[in-house]
């Protein structure tokens, strides 16, 4: 029990401790195991390291703390409010977990400023942070000069058990080691408690020998309930240590405080309840009431506003000096900042005639990011090991972003899909003007999908690069042909997901990712070469949907095709229309964009009185309904695919002109 | 290069690099480097360890060898058919990757008895692997008695420098040396290149030393390429470490043979060609034509065939005594070999009626799974560390799967959903009657969603119990809450996804979920309660949609609800009715099945001329236009939810009596 003349630094220990299980009891809802017992790391981090400024949470320069454990969000709240930021007030405290609360259940960036990285489902936060931590060293090699460091901070994590059993974390750590990120700084709440009660019924492995293996400082700190000296010897050690990556795991009690409910999976995610509140105030020698903070606290912490502005004054000046040595660079620097896209970033983006070859979309998409990459240095991305199928590679450009060369800007992900996304969704999260992108084959989707629904969450513009988008991969076989992956990511609300027809569509396509800064985008590509249309449109690919073949007068049938699919349409629409028929062909390569615009644009090209309705898309039916209705058909899949040359699946599923004329007369008549 | 006397041995590795070389050439597609480099451990795994019976591909107790680097297929393609296997003929080989052909682009077990594991997505196959031991451990300590080991095998795993970058992998592995899974063994090809180059572009880490971290043994063959006496050696020493599982790292040359492009990535995905051939053979040595096997090679290799059946044989002794001397454990050990349910293993499922207390699916689910328990010995399953919160535990049942009690049937996971998905699909590959389940919060299907896949594509009866189904999941907020993961679950084609609407249908859908033994069942199960229906049934979950309300005559208005909106669309349909509509409302637990209906038992739930229809479900809409069509409505998700009380978020959202009484009305006027 501690002593009434507890030391300044258990006073600000409590306060957390105790602001979590206040605001947890009152809300009757949340985690203060993790609180409880990270307080002491949580206080050392913030207090004698932390680069931050509370009254300006968006300075660039500062360091960024991601909690990967973002169940334990009621740590980062207590540890905002009381170093001063305005974005989590005591009343805010009061009402977390309820509607519209600056203090949500978990940590997200679009609720409260302050907030890094939007956090909950285990695994990612570590995964971001380590985008993060490549974010500021490829802006350190671009931009600083030997006597103006203006990017400069390091990457701070806490994470737990839950963490370290994620394969996302796994990948995304090896790769971290491999790029010997010496500013990421991993603090591990080794608590040994789990939801299913102690980590000993499933995890058991040498954590540290693991990070070891990997490429990273180790340490151990012991006793991390009452040893902040450890702690802070600890970060200090780390910070020094500038070739590799650091974790320190910190041994501690979840829970710590509450007497019966302690070291106990019980204390994890419940409310410790008024009885053991009580137990826990007298065992922490806690003589105040529900969310009250002495005042020695508060006025301790909040030196973090001085220090903070301090920290950005003096960084503010150094970046005058550098503007007024190296103003160009400086210009660059201030407008990534500002989120601006250069002049000109999208003249070079090629426009195609009919008579231009045909080609896949990911060959055009390769084109594109050559014609991008000179103009948009901030473009920055790779593949997961799928460099020359994705061809995601930026033409004219040589080596990649390695431990000696951060300021390249390729990424080599390795066959390591989640963590890429989570690095790209990290890159973004920086905020500091890069657009990231990163490439796999379509189908492997699924094995990021966790991170590519936070960047449809979290509001970030990450740009995914997915080719081989049908059973037009062929010989590869079913495990490799997506057939319900465009359906499902188009389910994820804030998703743009886009299937470009030809050559102008994949322009297109990349035109409004580049553009939005504040969603993903899906770019669904053909391993497969088409031809490109006559009337396809690079501007019309914002509108989402488009007539591109027409008749005169009320058409009689409506063919919608996307991607491989709409050459199929146009030279199927060509064959009904010289047999009579009167066919319009419409281009949908983005139906989130086509949603969006005014519901009389939608029925100039969707008449609401045309009901003969044809779909042609190599992938499951689902969700086309909502435009053919019950009166329309469709040429999808509704089976998984086969192994055997595209071509060959194609004509073997009905993807034949000969099958869509069938069907769309099957319709007519 | 090797003398024209060359061994015997070196014949029959040759003979598997050269069905790989000639088969892919003629496909003009494949992945000759696997073969080629690996062939050297797969001859000395197959030829001098592998229990196995050419002859009968399902005798139970064979050794499982499971090709995790998928893309090698024609590895194990080469090796079934140089072993006597009838499913791959040496014309089944020239059909490589075409059309119909049992030589699919990866192995397929739909498609070629002999093969144990689907694989081709990186990582799966070593994380399928560690669930076929687990079924192995699992029915050994189940059945074998001192004098009768009926069930012992190995499971032998090859995996890739991909398969080790993939966190799926890492996760599976951590949890198998925790389990100390000895008769788990893994040969690990180190060729040291992948599809983006040399492995030092992202993959530096130390495989071995973290795999030591897992608690695994460790071994390394330095010279894979011709030292097969080293990789002899070390499989004997591995199988002799029975409280570990075993890695061997096995350094070889990709593409061993190919004196340009051996050793490059040139090699990995692409044939060699018609001149590096011809270099090829003189390198190898390899005096014989285009898939000529030389008879020596041939009548070596078939010597397995004899093996094998000496091998059953034995083992059916084994049987027959086992059979005499503990008939009720035969008996029981036969009918899940033949995968025949037990008499009555349903029969306590429960009944309700509408004054049953209403409770949260998730509840209903755990009463299920107590009343199955006692049935049902071959269900096996757990949670991904989320027992508590899934209700994923079989009631009256103590303990758990351990190294030390591996009789036991529930399983923790760990926070590791993808590698649960992965395991579950092992022990259903397993084909030993055991019925899988496992547990996570439905937003977590997409860490998973990989996996899930591969249990829809490979026919695998899994069930998936997914809990905290829609923005009810309330405080925890957005990142929990599912929106899109319902309509992206039924996307996936030979995927029951079941929305139970209380306890009866709860009941239903484990009934039909537990019948499906070639296919997954996802069952979306709420947190929150809701009452009991009138004429809810449990018969009728398997027709997939049935009228639960109905009006005299032809209905004005369909409502149609799932899950928690079921009771709303109930209730607000009593409303309608009693201010004069005619209102019918339809439960649709399953649309996968209701789908497969007859036209006229479904035209009979949703006339064709009754086309006000509105569907109320929260989650996205996406996918329900195919029942309402262009001129119904529905109440639904668009967006993410919020942090906030279950009830709060449910009425913020529109999903109150009220809202759907309007939305109905807007409808109907």
């Amino acid at each position: 029990m501690v002593a009434a003349t507890a030391s300044l630094d258990t006073l600000c220990i409590n306060s957390i401790r105790m602001l979590a299980v206040d605001a947890i009891n009152k809300s009757k809802s949340g985690h203060p195991g993790l609180p409880m017992g990270c307080a002491p790391l949580g206080y050392t981090l913030w207090d004698k390291f932390l680069n931050h400024n509370p009254k300006n949470p968006q300075w660039f320069n500062r360091d960024r703390f991601v909690l990967s454990a973002g169940h334990g969000c009621m740590l980062l709240y207590a540890l905002l409010h009381l170093t001063g930021y305005d974005s989590v007030t005591i009343d805010d405290i009061k009402q977390f977990r309820q509607w519209g609360s600056r203090a949500p259940g978990h940590p997200e960036t679009f609720e409260t400023p302050g907030i890094e990285v939007t956090t909950g489902p285990l695994g990612a936060g570590i995964s971001n942070a380590v985008g993060l931590a490549i974010a500021e060293a490829h802006l350190a090699a671009k931009f600083n000069k030997p006597n103006a460091n203006i990017v400069d901070h390091y990457t701070y994590v806490v994470m737990g058990d839950g963490c370290n059993q994620e394969g996302i974390a796994s990948e995304a750590c090896s790769l971290a080691g491999h790029l010997k990120l010496g500013k990421l700084i991993a603090l591990y709440d080794d608590n040994r408690i789990t939801i299913d009660g102690r980590t000993d019924v499933s995890f058991t492995e040498d954590v540290l020998k693991r990070y070891e293996a990997y490429g990273w400082h180790v340490q151990h700190v012991a006793d991390g309930d009452t040893d902040i000296n450890a702690i802070e010897k600890a970060i200090a050690t780390a910070k020094s240590v500038t070739d590799k990556p650091s974790i320190i795991k910190v041994s501690t009690t979840i829970g710590y405080g509450s007497p019966n409910k302690s070291d106990t999976a019980g204390v994890h995610g419940a409310p410790l309840g008024e009885e053991e509140t009580v137990l826990t105030r007298q065992e922490l020698g806690w003589e105040y009431g529900p969310f009250e903070v002495p005042k020695e606290a508060y006025s301790h912490y909040r030196q973090a506003i001085e220090r903070g502005a301090s920290k950005e004054a003096q960084w503010n000046q150094t970046l005058a000096d550098y503007r007024s040595q190296y103003p160009s660079e400086a210009a660059e620097f201030e407008r990534m900042l500002r989120g601006e896209l250069p002049n000109g970033w999208d003249k070079d983006l090629p426009h195609y005639t009919k008579d231009d070859k045909g080609l896949a979309t990911r060959k055009h998409s390769q084109i594109c990011l050559g014609a991008l990459g000179p103009n948009l240095p901030e473009l920055i991305g790779g593949s997961a090991d799928l460099t020359h199928s994705n061809y995601t590679d930026i033409k004219g450009e040589t080596g990649s972003f390695q431990a000696a060369t951060p300021e390249k800007r390729y990424l080599h992900f390795g066959v390591r899909e989640h963590a890429m996304a989570a690095i790209l969704n990290g890159i973004a999260y920086h905020n500091s003007g890069l657009i990231p992108y990163g490439g796999t084959f379509l189908v492997f989707a699924d094995y990021m999908r966790g991170s590519m629904r936070l960047s449809a969450l979290s509001e970030l513009g990450v740009i995914y690069v997915l080719t081989h988008d049908s059973i037009g991969v062929g010989e590869d076989g079913p495990t490799h042909q997506p057939i319900e992956t465009i359906p499902s990511l188009r389910a994820i609300p804030n998703m743009l997901v886009f299937r470009p027809g030809d050559g102008n569509e994949t322009s297109g396509a990349y035109q409004v990712a580049i553009k939005n800064r504040k969603r993903p985008s899906a770019l669904c590509l053909s391993r497969q070469g088409m031809a490109n249309q006559a009337n396809s449109s690079i501007e019309k690919v914002a509108l989402g949907g488009y007539v591109i073949e027409d008749c005169a007068g009320n058409p009689d049938l409506i063919l919608i095709g996307t991607g491989t699919e709409l050459e199929l349409c146009v030279e199927a629409g060509k064959q009904l229309t010289s047999e009579g028929a009167k066919v319009r062909v419409v281009s949908m390569p983005c139906v989130e964009l086509f949603e969006e615009q005014s519901d009389s644009y939608k029925e100039s090209v969707l008449p609401p009185s045309v009901r003969k309705r044809l779909v042609v898309e190599a992938a499951e039916s689902f969700g086309w309904h909502k435009y053919i209705g019950l009166d329309g058909a469709t040429v999808t899949m509704n089976r998984f695919g086969a192994s055997a040359p595209g071509g060959t699946c194609m004509e073997k599923f009905g993807f034949t002109i000969e099958n869509v004329v069938k069907t769309a007369k099957s319709l007519l008549n």
